[in-house]
C-alpha cells in the first residue's frame, strides 16, 4: 500500500488510497494576488495568518506555502521570504505544509527551517528542475509533488504526461528516492477548453495508481476555469477523481460546497469509518443554511465548513499563464 | 457501444455509456406516501399531475410511474390503476415513462396502453418473476430493469449479486431479449449500515459495463439513508456512480443539488457537449441563492433546477421493507 507520510513538528498525516482525502489548503500564495504579495513585501503576515488560522478551521489537511511575490529576481527575494512565511505558519497552526516555489535555493533554505516533514512543491519532468530539486528531496528525505510536464511543455496528449510521470519517478528511483514519496499531479486542463479533460485524468490517474503506484495530486480548480457557477463543476469533480484514485489535491479548503464533496466521498470511498466525520459536521445542518465561517482555532484546526476564501489559488494563474 | 432506446410518443432517448446522465424521476409512486395513495385510490390524480410536471420542469430523462396503492389484494386494483395513471402522464409530459410494478398483471395491462417505448421495472431473478415478466418484455419489445436479487434475497457479496444480475441477462438472451435492452440495478446499501456500501457498488458497475455491457440504474438515496444531510451524500454519490459507469438512476429529480451533481458530472464525464446544459442552467447562478421551482410547462420539460420534492422515493420503501 503506497503511503506517503507528511508531518507539523508533532503531527503526522499519512496520505493514500485508504485514507480520507488529503486537502492541502491552497490559499498562502501571492501568485495573482497583488494585494498579499504588496503585503508579504512590507512584512506584513496579517493576511498569511488568517488565510493559515482559516484553512485549517476549514478542514484543511496540510497547507502550501508561496512566497513568490515577484517574477523579477525572485532569486533575491523569495529564500528569504518562504522562510519568514514558513517560519511563522509553522508557529501557528500543526499542520503538515507544503513548500512551494521555483526558485530551488528557496525551496532549500525552507527545507533547512521546516519541522516535521513537508512537501515538496514540485518538481517537473525538466532535466535542470530534475537536477536541481532531486538532491535536496533525497538530502532531507522528504516527499515531492511531481508535476506531468516537460522542456516541451505541458503536452495535451495523456499517454505523454504518463510518460514524463513514469520519468520523473524512474529518476527519483536513481536518486534514491522511493515511489512512495512522489505525489504525482497529472495536470488538469480547464474542461470547458477542453471537453475530455474530465476522462483524461480519470484515466490517468488509474494508469498512475495501478501503474506507477503513487499518490497524485491537482490544482483542483483548474477544471471549472471560465464556467459559471465553479463550485458545482469542483464539486462534482472531487468525488470523480477521489473514485478514480486520486488522494490529494491542492484547493481552497474555504469553500464549503467543495469541502462538503471531500467529506461525501470520504464516506463513499470508505475512508470516513463509520461516517464519523460526516455525521459529525452534518449532524445539526439544515437545508439551505449559509455556513458561518468556523471559530478560528490555533494549533487545533477543526473540521468544520468556512466560508469566504479567494478565488483563484496560484496553481491555477500559473496554469492560466502557461 | 451499448444503447437502450426507451420513448415516450414523440421523444426518443437513449440511455448510454456515451449519453447524458438518465434521471428517472420516482415521485409518482404511493409507496410510502399515504396521502398519494390514497387520492390515487379516491380517483384523484392532482399529486400525480403536480409530480409529472414538477420532475419534467426540473430536468427529468424519464419518470417512473407506480400505482402500488396497497398491499392487500394488489392484483384487484393496480392493473386498472396503473393504467389510468400512465394515461394521465403521458397525455401531460413528454417523457418517456418506466413501468413500476410488482403485479405482472399490471405491467402488461400499462404495455397494452403505453405509447413510445416504456421501460418496465423490473425483473428480478426469481424465477417466477423472469416467467412472468421476460415473456411480456419480448412481446411488447421493451428494455427491462434487472435487479440484483433472487428467491434467496440480497446477499451481501457483490459477487453473488454480480452472478444474479449475469443469469438474469443470461436467460433475457433465452427469450431472445438482447443485453442492451436489459438495465441491471446491481442494488445500493446505505452506506451508514454498510461501510463497503460505496466501493461494493463502484466495483459492481465497472464489471457490469465491462463484462456484461449492460446499461445499470439504482435506487439513488438508499445510499444515505440514516444520515444526516442526505442531499451532500447523494451528490457527491451520483459523480462516483456516474464515474464508475452508471448510466441512469431513479431519483428525486426535484432536489437541487442532486441535479447540481448529475449535470457537474455530465459536464466531466464528456456528455454534455461544448457545456452547453451547464452554461444554460447555471450562467446566471448566485451564490446561495435559493433554487425556486422551475415554471411548469406542458409537454415541453426544461432543465432549470426546482425546489420542493418528497424525501423518499418508493425504490427506498421498498428496499427499508425488504
Amino acid at each position: 500500500m503506497t503511503r506517503t507520510i507528511v508531518a507539523s513538528a508533532t503531527r503526522e498525516i499519512i496520505i493514500g488510497f485508504d485514507q480520507p482525502f488529503c486537502v492541502i489548503g491552497e490559499r498562502i500564495n501571492p501568485t495573482g494576488r497583488k494585494k498579499l504579495a504588496a503585503e508579504m513585501v512590507a512584512g506584513n503576515f496579517e493576511t498569511v495568518i488568517k488565510d493559515a488560522l482559516e484553512q485549517a478551521a476549514a478542514g484543511a489537511t496540510m497547507l502550501d506555502v508561496n512566497a513568490g511575490v515577484t517574477a523579477v529576481d525572485p532569486n533575491a527575494t523569495e529564500p528569504a521570504l518562504l522562510v519568514q512565511t514558513l517560519e511563522i505558519v509553522q508557529n501557528l497552526v500543526d499542520l503538515p505544509l507544503s513548500i512551494d516555489s521555483s526558485v530551488s535555493a528557496a525551496i532549500e533554505a525552507a527545507l533547512k527551517v521546516a519541522k516535521g516533514r513537508p512537501l515538496v512543491n514540485s518538481v517537473t519532468g525538466e532535466e535542470e528542475k530534475l537536477e536541481a530539486i532531486l538532491p535536496l528531496v533525497k538530502k532531507y528525505n522528504v516527499p515531492v509533488v511531481a508535476i506531468s510536464n516537460d522542456e516541451t511543455g505541458i503536452s495535451m496528449d495523456p499517454d505523454v504526461r504518463f510518460a514524463v510521470a513514469k520519468k520523473i519517478v524512474e529518476r527519483c528511483a536513481d536518486f534514491g528516492i522511493p515511489a512512495h514519496d512522489v505525489v504525482v499531479d497529472p495536470l488538469v486542463m480547464p474542461i470547458g477548453a477542453l471537453g475530455d479533460a474530465g476522462r483524461q485524468v480519470f484515466a490517468l490517474l488509474r494508469r498512475l495508481r495501478e501503474e506507477l503506484k503513487v499518490n497524485t495530486t491537482c490544482g483542483l480548480s483548474n477544471i471549472s476555469f471560465g464556467l459559471p457557477h465553479r463550485h458545482g463543476i469542483n464539486a462534482a469533480f472531487i468525488p470523480m477523481v477521489i473514485g478514480a484514485g486520486m488522494t490529494s489535491a491542492i484547493m481552497n479548503p474555504c469553500r464549503p460546497q467543495e469541502m462538503e464533496a471531500v467529506r461525501g466521498a470520504n464516506v463513499l470511498a470508505g475512508t470516513d469509518r463509520d461516517c464519523t466525520t460526516w455525521i459529525k459536521t452534518y449532524k445539526d445542518y439544515k437545508p439551505g443554511e449559509v455556513h458561518a465561517p468556523a471559530p478560528v482555532q490555533v494549533n487545533a484546526p477543526g473540521d468544520a465548513s468556512a466560508g469566504g476564501g479567494r478565488r483563484r489559488g496560484g496553481r491555477e494563474a500559473r496554469m492560466a499563464r502557461g
